[in-house]
C-alpha cells in the first residue's frame, strides 16, 4: 500500500513529488503514456522556454524536467514507467490503479495528468513542430524569429481571436484563418477584430500545406466554398482549435466541467472525491503554463499530505 | 502613464513581470520596502532552498532572486527601488502610486507585497535566523540539521499543531510551547496531539531565550503563572505564532478577508476592483511557498494583460 501515487510527470506532477517526498510520503510517481500524453508532458517536446522563473537565459524543456525529476528522486521518490489503464476511485479510497503489469493499491492520488493541444492531422504540421508551428502564442509569441513577420492563427472561437490579437503586439499581420463564415467567439470578441488593423480574418479557409526549408516560409490556404488554393508569406503558425485534458482513464469517477477538465475547489487542489487531488493542465482551462502547473503542483503535495495527516 | 505597474518584487511579482514584459507591456516593478516587507521578498533571507522545481541541488534564496530579476530585465521590466507610501485605487483606473519622490500612474496595477512570519521579539533569535530559527516548518522541517532532534514549535493555533504534527516526522521529539492553558486549534487537531507520542505540550509558557554556539543548542522556557524557567536541549526553533500580510498601505481601498489577506476570484487574481489584480502570498493564507507565488504571479500577468486588451 503506497501513501500516495502520482499520476502524470509534467511540471505538476513532479513538483508534487518533490514536495510530498520531502514531507516524508514516499511518493510513486507513474510516468508512462496517458492516451495522448508522454512522461514528463508538453515541456519534453519544447525547445526554449523563456518564461519559467529563476532561468535568465532560458533552458530546455526536456532539461527542465530531467532537473525537477533528480530533483524528485533525490528526495526519494519513486517512478515507474508504465502505462495507467484503468482506475478504480471511491471516497477516502483506497485507490486501485491498474498499469500494463500490476494493481497499485494508494491511501491518496494526485492527478496531474495534464492536457494536450489539438493540432490539424496534415502532414507538414509535424515537420516544423518547434519551428514555425506553435499551439501557444503566450509562450511562444515573443520569440525573435516571430518578430515584425507575418503569422496565422487556426481557428474561430475565443482563443484564436485571443491569441491572433496577442500576437499583433510582435508580427507585422496576423492572417486569422477560419473554416467557417462566421466566428464562434462573442461579439465583444469580434469587434476587437475589426478594430484591429493587423488581423485579416481568411474565412471559410482551412490550412491545405506548410511550406519551407528548415522553418514555416509559407502556407497554402484552400477556400472550402470555391476550391481555391492560395499562397501567403507566413512565419508561424498558431493552432487555436483547443486543447483536450488528459481524463479519457478516468471515465466518470471524478466531477469533470463541460470541457472534460477535472474540477477543482479553487485555490486548494481538493477534486469532487475525497483524497483525490488535482493540479497541472487537467485542472486548468485557462493559463495553461508550467510556471503555473508547478504552482499547483505544490498546492496538491500540501493538500494531499494535510487529507492523509488528518484522516488516515 | 504606464501600461501596468507591479507592487512588489518577490517570485510572485517577478513572474508577473516576466510574463507581462514577454507581453510587450513594459511594466514597472516598485521593489522597494512595503512596511515590513524588502525587495526581492521573503526569499531573500533563505539560505537554501530545496523545494523551488528546477533545481536538483538546491539553490541559494537571494540567487534565485536574483534570476529572476535579470529574466524579467531582459525583456524589458523597468524597476524603481522605491517605497510605496500611498495608492489611491478607483474602478477601471488610471491607478496613481505614491511613492518617496514621485507620483506614478499606470492603466492595470497588480499587487505582490507578500507577507511577513511573525516573530517572537527576543534578541537571540534574530540571531539564529536560518542557524536553528525558521517560521516554515514545511520550508525547512526536512533539512538535515533537523533529523532526529529535539525541535520546539511556538504557538497554539491549527497551525502550530499542524507544523509540530508535521515535524514528528522528522524529530526525535517536538515541544510544543504555548503561553495560554488550553490550544485555540479544533477538537480534532488537538486529538491529533494525544495521540502523537513524539510531541511534548508544554503549556502557559514562553519562550525566553534561545542558547547555542553558531546553531540553536539549548532554549530557556518560562511558566507564565509560576515564573519558573527551565531549560531544554533543543535543535530547532519553529515560530508559528502566524503571518501578516503586507496589506497596511492599501487603506481599505481592496477588499481583504477576516485575516488582512486580498481576496482573490480564485483561480483566478482578480480582486474587488476592476483593473486591480493580486498574486503570491499577499493573496495566500494557506500555502505560503515560492513556486505557489510564481505560479500565481504569472497568472496575474495573463489575466492583467488579457484586461488591458479588452477594456483599454
Amino acid at each position: 500500500m503506497n501513501n500516495l501515487v502520482i499520476i502524470g510527470s509534467g511540471p505538476a506532477g513532479l513538483t508534487a513529488a518533490i514536495y510530498s517526498a520531502r514531507a516524508g510520503l514516499s511518493p510513486l510517481v507513474i510516468e508512462g503514456f496517458i492516451k495522448g500524453g508522454q512522461a514528463g508532458g508538453q515541456l519534453m517536446t519544447t525547445t526554449d522556454i523563456e518564461n519559467f522563473p529563476g532561468f535568465p537565459n532560458g533552458i530546455n524543456g526536456a532539461e527542465l524536467i530531467m532537473n525537477m525529476r533528480s530533483q524528485a528522486e533525490r528526495f526519494n521518490t519513486k517512478f515507474l514507467m508504465e502505462d495507467v489503464e484503468k482506475i478504480e476511485i471511491k471516497a477516502k479510497g483506497p485507490f486501485k490503479i491498474q498499469t500494463t503489469s500490476q494493481t497499485i493499491e494508494s491511501k491518496a492520488l494526485i492527478i496531474a495528468t495534464g492536457s494536450v493541444a489539438k493540432y490539424l492531422e496534415i502532414p507538414s504540421i509535424e515537420k516544423f513542430k518547434n519551428k514555425g508551428v506553435s499551439a501557444c502564442a503566450t509562450c511562444d509569441g515573443a520569440l525573435p524569429m516571430y518578430r515584425n513577420k507575418v503569422l496565422a492563427v487556426i481557428g474561430g472561437g475565443d482563443t484564436a481571436i485571443e491569441e491572433a490579437t496577442f500576437l499583433t503586439r510582435f508580427a507585422s499581420k496576423v492572417l486569422l484563418i477560419h473554416r467557417r463564415n462566421e466566428f464562434r467567439a462573442s461579439k465583444a470578441m469580434q469587434d476587437k477584430i475589426s478594430e484591429n488593423k493587423k488581423i485579416e480574418p481568411i474565412m471559410e479557409s482551412i490550412l491545405e500545406e506548410i511550406l519551407g526549408s528548415d522553418f514555416v516560409e509559407k502556407i497554402k490556404v484552400k477556400n472550402v466554398t470555391t476550391g481555391q488554393l492560395k499562397e501567403y508569406e507566413c512565419s508561424g503558425v498558431f493552432m487555436a482549435i483547443g486543447h483536450k485534458p488528459n481524463t479519457d482513464f478516468l471515465e466518470g469517477a471524478l466531477e469533470l466541467n463541460e470541457l472534460g477538465y477535472i474540477k477543482v475547489k479553487s485555490p486548494s487542489s481538493l477534486t469532487s472525491v475525497e483524497g483525490v487531488f488535482a493540479c497541472g493542465d487537467v485542472a486548468d482551462p485557462t493559463y495553461r503554463q508550467a510556471i503555473r502547473a508547478a504552482g499547483t503542483g505544490c498546492v496538491a503535495a500540501l493538500d494531499a499530505e494535510r487529507w492523509l495527516r488528518e484522516n488516515i
